[in-house]
């Protein structure tokens, strides 16, 4: 199967290095020029349980797809979500008629982005619970569980997507078809929007927020603005459930995505994406999101204070 | 006119030092051992536009208002918000029928708090814009502007007031007696509830919050909330003219006093007088609130999370 991962950052080398380690034929596409070198000259290099391994693959940068040969049965896009719009169109050369496109983003509405560069009919969803983490150019870690969940946007060409999760569960990535993505989408936007935008506020990780009893009160908030739009979607989260999916991560010390993009890298965040886009569904249907609104404000101003780029 | 100050911090050491400094007869009170210890020693030091001049008067510790002696025409409390009950318990010793009773601190509903241990009659609320900084024990720092307008709860003894404000005024304390105190509360709490709670979770002063486009969303929304709130209490906000003049503090480099409290000295903050109070009222009256819920919850977040005291 030849497969393109556009965006090689921790996640999308994480994938290359899996797929390519399995056997499959895969390109990498990146727009990080150091990046790009160091893979050119190293491979991808893994560091998995202590242990470190190279895989050679070819990678170009985002602005010399034009250079790629061969039809590719899949694109896997990894960028942050703000630059998912900008990929779609860099990535034209190499996308056929029969090419699918599988977005595995944090966030939501990602659909209707891809929707204008690729037929609704080759376009994959997604949600992985898979983590890696960037070392430098080039080299990446990972280890531990996560799983990935994906279905056809509009339920058609199974057997084509069967294949495609296949060789991803092949290659290690723990892969099934979902008969509800969206479902798995928007309760996984539940955790991303509960922990991300309040650790990175607070700058401290999931078990400092948790320490505090409001930190449940604003949780069950954010949940039911999520809940609420969602099933103006269609989408009847168990709202019980999740609530208690969300909660439970305050026994993990870990540090949300956003806390490393706004807090250390100072990095403009993907709150536009997560609370930000359920706040503008709500205005949208007419449900109120007032916590969803502050939180994204609160962000966007801390993006200033700490000079995001 | 015989007066104590009930609280030396940094406001109540400059009302103590100017009103003894124009003849008052004034007796502190305060609970840090090493403030009374310093002004017991050297009385309070103030240092004003550079210069530092002393004002010997008497301390007391709050455990020992017992041995005050002597008839106190008016008792001005200066503690935290979540100071002022303990206070009044303190201070019982030296209030008579006669002695008014006046609160200056910042935040909403500290009257209900007063009249539990002060007839309506003799109780002064008021709000002022004079600024003072602590600088160490017995110490403190002011200069500028500023006023201090009161107004008797309930509107009687106007002529007994008057008097007070005469006093303060030819201290230097620019008084005056005013018709519509509670106004100026929510006015100046509007500012506070905005500004304060915000630079804390940012971690920034008034210019850094307001040069997002965000800042002003969230200014407006609180405003809105705090006089959606007055307006059931019957206070008629002019919302236009106050959201301009929170608007104008944007172009300040001022670190609010919650942001001294949360950020740097890792204390308790007021936010359950200003934010909370505001939450707790529009729960009480059904108006909505989120934006004073969910600032409130954030910022008792983050005193556990900066482990305050």
């Amino acid at each position: 199967m030849k497969i393109a991962v556009a965006g090689a950052g921790s996640m999308g080398s994480r994938f290359g290095w899996q797929l390519k380690h399995s056997g499959a034929d895969v390109t990498l596409i990146d727009s990080w020029d150091k990046n790009v070198e160091a893979v050119r000259t190293n491979g991808v290099t893994a560091v998995i349980n202590g242990k470190k391994e190279n895989e050679k693959m070819p990678i170009y940068n985002t602005n010399a797809v034009a250079d790629i040969n061969g039809n590719f049965d899949l694109v896997i896009i990894f960028t942050k979500c703000m630059g998912l719009e900008k990929m779609l169109k860099d990535i034209q050369p190499i996308l056929s008629d029969n090419t699918y496109v599988m977005c595995l983003l944090n966030g939501l509405g990602h659909e209707d982005i891809i929707k204008k560069y690729v037929s609704e009919d080759h376009i994959i969803l997604g949600v992985t619970m898979l983590a890696s983490q960037m070392m430098g150019p080039g080299e990446i870690k990972f280890e531990g569980g996560g799983d990935v969940e994906v279905q056809g946007l509009v339920g058609s060409h199974k057997d084509d997507i069967m294949r495609i999760v296949d060789v991803m569960d092949k290659a290690g990535l723990n892969s099934k078809y979902s008969s509800k993505v969206k479902y798995s989408i928007w309760r996984k936007a539940c955790v991303n929007g509960s922990m991300n935008p309040t650790t990175a506020l607070l700058e401290t990780n999931n078990v400092g927020f948790g320490q505090s009893a409001d930190a449940k009160k604003i949780v069950a908030e954010i949940v039911k603005e999520f809940a609420d739009v969602a099933e103006h979607e269609g989408i009847d989260l168990d709202r019980k459930e999740v609530l208690n999916h969300v909660l439970e991560t305050f026994s993990v010390p870990h540090f949300p995505s956003m806390y490393q993009d706004l807090v250390k890298n100072h990095r403009l965040t993907e709150i536009d994406f997560i609370n930000g886009a359920v706040a503008r569904k709500g205005d949208k249907y007419g449900i109120s999101t007032p916590y969803c609104h502050l939180i994204t404000e609160l962000i966007h101003c801390k993006e200033k204070v700490n000079n995001c780029k």
